[in-house]
């Protein structure tokens, strides 16, 4: 377990969606930001990891469980740690609370980091993750494998101008909005993620088209994001029906 | 002129675009939540106006000059106050500064109430505006009309689920992602916008498809955002290349 870090923030307008429920690909860039400013303050900003070592951080993987989603105008606690790393990967846990302390989300991701000239994973430099006071362990985490989809329905979608970040490639949370987009407006209304595993396999480029995939089973959706015949990302998805 | 109100705010990464500048939209949809803090203060939040009147504030226009866009880790600082009101809009004015006091961008907002329920447009009670100490006006602004667009381009978009907001339409912000993204990822890597006019006519409802058009003269674009052979928005804007 490494050094903690906590923030409390109160869920604005743009962050929640019509069921006043904050939106999870928001949310969880969203940690990010908090988990940045952590490494801001340990010396480790993204500008240093850029100068130093022309590297950047990315994620690979989530593991998200959800009691409840934050509600507009609540205020939660956002807390954060880095938990472990590997050669190739750090492990972050984030916990978000509400007002009373009850847990209302885990968060596990997985960052490496990339060259962003050369588009490859990069070694992690012990340096960088000194100040996190964290454990190397050699095991590498079982990352979610999803087996392929059979019969999917699917939806298409031309990547926005605005997908695309700072880094140049399709923002981490668009790959989600497309995922859930996929799912339809009446469903969204009526369930709500207990659990999300997804997995970034391949970035997609600007200026693209992606295909959004998906199979049903009960409560259980499981999803593609195929573009150019190729894997760009995968996800599980456990949902609960909104009882009224 | 009303009771003045400012923050300051550092722009973060999930605000910034691939020139590591501020997303225009989202800059926009960041102004209202600062005056919704405003409100909040005055006693005037959207919760008192749905509670005791059954209205919510729309915006029905937007004029906006700027001189430069905020960049990635700026700190800024937004100042606002309603201009004056007549029987039907309230005109509420926006600056952005750098830290240096230079004026970063002007945006000036008609805002309108209305009834959430049969989305008719409502007279300003009096009550809700006395607090921000504005003049009332007869005179309405003329607003931005635009001519219809003659061989426009044009790029059709799905509205995606997290394009609705608490309100129940597609947020405002959405539509002029739909404008930017249809001029294309080469001409907004290289121009920046200087002014722009965007007139809000129709509602956009959850889950239809609506078509951006424009047409290009100069340095000159005029949009339109159609959706059922309906308007739903026009805009003119404004852009400057970037030079090397």
């Amino acid at each position: 377990m490494g050094l903690p870090y906590k923030e409390s923030f109160t869920m604005p307008f743009d962050l929640c969606d019509v069921k006043h429920d904050a939106k999870l690909p928001l949310l969880l860039a969203y940690c990010l930001t908090v988990s940045g400013r952590q490494s801001q303050l340990l010396g480790r900003s993204d500008a240093y990891l850029l100068e130093q070592f022309q590297l950047v951080w990315i994620i690979t993987d989530y593991e998200v469980k959800i009691k409840r989603l934050p509600l507009f105008n609540e205020t939660i606690t956002i807390q954060t740690e880095a938990l472990s790393y590997n050669k190739l990967f750090c492990y972050r846990q984030f916990d978000i609370y509400d007002q009373e302390g009850n847990q209302l989300a885990d968060i596990l991701t997985y960052f490496a980091l990339m060259n962003p000239e050369t588009r490859k994973v990069a070694p992690i430099p012990e340096e960088v993750v000194a100040p996190y006071q964290t454990e190397f362990v050699k095991k590498i985490r079982r990352a979610f494998k999803a087996a392929p989809l059979e019969n999917p329905k699917s939806k298409d979608y031309h990547v926005r101008y605005f997908d695309i970040d700072m880094n140049g490639h399709v923002n981490n949370s668009k790959y989600l909005d497309w995922i859930y987009d996929s799912l339809g407006y009446d469903f969204l209304r009526h369930h709500n993620p207990v659990s999300l595993r997804l997995k970034y396999v391949k970035e997609v480029a600007p200026g693209g088209q992606i295909r959004s995939l998906y199979v049903q089973e009960d409560l259980t959706t499981r999803h593609e994001i195929v573009s150019d015949g190729q894997v760009n990302a995968q996800a599980i998805i456990q949902w609960q029906k909104i009882e009224k």
